[in-house]
């Protein structure tokens, strides 16, 4: 099969890297994951990372054009592929490329840029805008909020395939730091999977789209609810999800419309934020995150200089 | 001098242990700090930490009332002391002290409750309860919120010596966790004092007072300007300080009188709240954390059955 490969694809984030072998009419012919992610590599070392997961899916003397989003690209990762500034027009994201060399091959190398705003609110973005190039490929001319969940969920204003504005919610990093590190790990010290945990979840979600602006305060009620309620783990850890997703659904509700928001983000997380949107009465369309990154790599392919 | 004591006041924190020696005039007449916090004690090790610090006090044969606010009355502390519960009023504190033995000595030790609260929103504290007792005996007849900025802030409503209602927001673990765990920690690597950190306070502060319903996004703006406008680590340790102590005082903003809001705790924290307080148009008023945790433990004391 592997002789059939055209180009690969690569999302190379900051805890892993995966990888698709793409045949000439744009079909995955091959995939690699890799563990070597942004966060584990020093500057010399991504080469070699590359070549390992490249020779999992193609001969070594192949010509090969390679396309990276993500993390590659930061200050602190292989070669930096300066921001673009929003408002930008994603569809020529493959112009702010860089192209590191991969030596002893042959393989044409283009890591994209991210994009950055430096009006209405500093902020960053890699890997997800070719997430957004993707989603405008598959549902030409949406014009809406996108939300992309995770360790620091996005919200961006997608008019087709131009990025207006954009925000980032630390709510991903925010459950792990407070689940493993706070006061109220003493709450959630056991199962977290049971049957409360839906319950704990529909609680801590009502309370985060009433009163986003009392965070601070509700994270503490998981620790008094243990305390006097004998609330368990599971129905801890589950209002502790739910209060973060419904905070910040809640600190965004006012810039959805009346379409369904796309949703992009692993299936299990985007399936949360669906039954949260519902609640605050809005609706949440999940979206492919492998189809899209892959449609957002094919399409900005096409613009690399 | 320590012929003289009458009495021994304890606050027996999670981290450390304050004591003072009191005479029947009720003058501190000498005081001992000890690191053996609850936190670090196991169950049979409260005794022996109590009788280390009662010696630096006072002859070891004395007779002596002991009287302990805080931690030592925890669950996972010396001998549990059941919560008394909001609203409530704080002049009957002692009748629900609990009194472990310590074997060898004379001392009658009294450990006084906390208080829970089970209607809106489930609540716990250990410790402020007697200071705000200390703040009724202090300023007789004050009606009104009190903020107690801290690793857990507490923000009561206190009508003379009732409380009626009590919140407790996360800010200053927040901040530590953030600072230390996060994805921020990158832009807080370095001396986080410095020429720009007032600015990034009063920055994060309005930013926090404007938007409390944006934590979540308006924390990542702390990595974001490091990234674009290259904000130092003093700046963005002030943006983030300012950001967390903007939304909390956000959040309590409605129930704000025009009265000044008396401010317990350390006073770098309390001098940091009262200027954002003055952000928001209203003030506040430093207590001495101290003063009042030593007349609500004579005021305490009274009521011990």
């Amino acid at each position: 099969m592997t002789e059939t490969i055209a180009w690969i694809a690569v999302d190379w984030g900051t805890s892993n890297l995966r990888a698709w072998g793409i045949d000439a009419g744009g079909a995955v012919v091959a995939s690699a994951v890799s563990d070597q992610g942004m966060g584990k590599l020093a500057r010399e070392q991504f080469p070699a990372a590359l070549k390992a997961v490249v020779n999992e899916l193609a001969p070594p003397d192949d010509t090969l054009d390679v396309v990276i989003c993500g993390m590659a690209g930061a200050r602190q990762g292989w070669l930096e592929a300066p921001y673009l500034e929003a408002p930008t027009d994603l569809s020529e994201l493959g112009r702010g490329a860089v192209h590191p060399v991969v030596e002893g091959t042959r393989l044409n190398v283009s890591i994209l840029p991210g994009v950055c705003q430096r009006e209405g609110g500093e902020n960053v973005m890699r890997g997800e805008e070719t997430q957004l190039l993707g989603l405008a490929a598959i549902s030409p001319g949406y014009s809406g909020l996108v939300c992309m969940p995770g360790t620091h969920s996005k919200w961006a204003d997608l008019e087709g395939t131009r990025i207006t504005r954009f925000s980032t919610a630390m709510t991903g990093e925010m459950f792990e730091l407070l689940k493993t590190h706070s006061v109220l790990r003493h709450s959630l010290n056991g199962p977290l999977e049971g049957p409360e945990r839906e319950h704990g979840f529909q609680t801590g979600a009502r309370a985060g789209l009433d009163h986003p602006d009392m965070l601070l305060g509700q994270l503490f009620r998981a620790r008094a609810s243990a305390l006097l309620s004998g609330r368990p783990p599971d129905w801890c850890a589950g209002y502790l999800s739910g209060l973060l997703i419904g905070t910040e659904i809640a600190a965004n509700r006012n810039q959805i419309g009346t379409d369904p928001v796309p949703l992009i983000g692993s299936a299990t997380l985007c399936g949360l934020y669906a039954g949260v949107l519902g609640m605050a009465g809005a609706t949440g369309r999940v979206v492919d995150s492998t189809e899209v990154v892959l449609a957002g790599l094919k399409a900005a392919r096409a613009s690399i200089a």
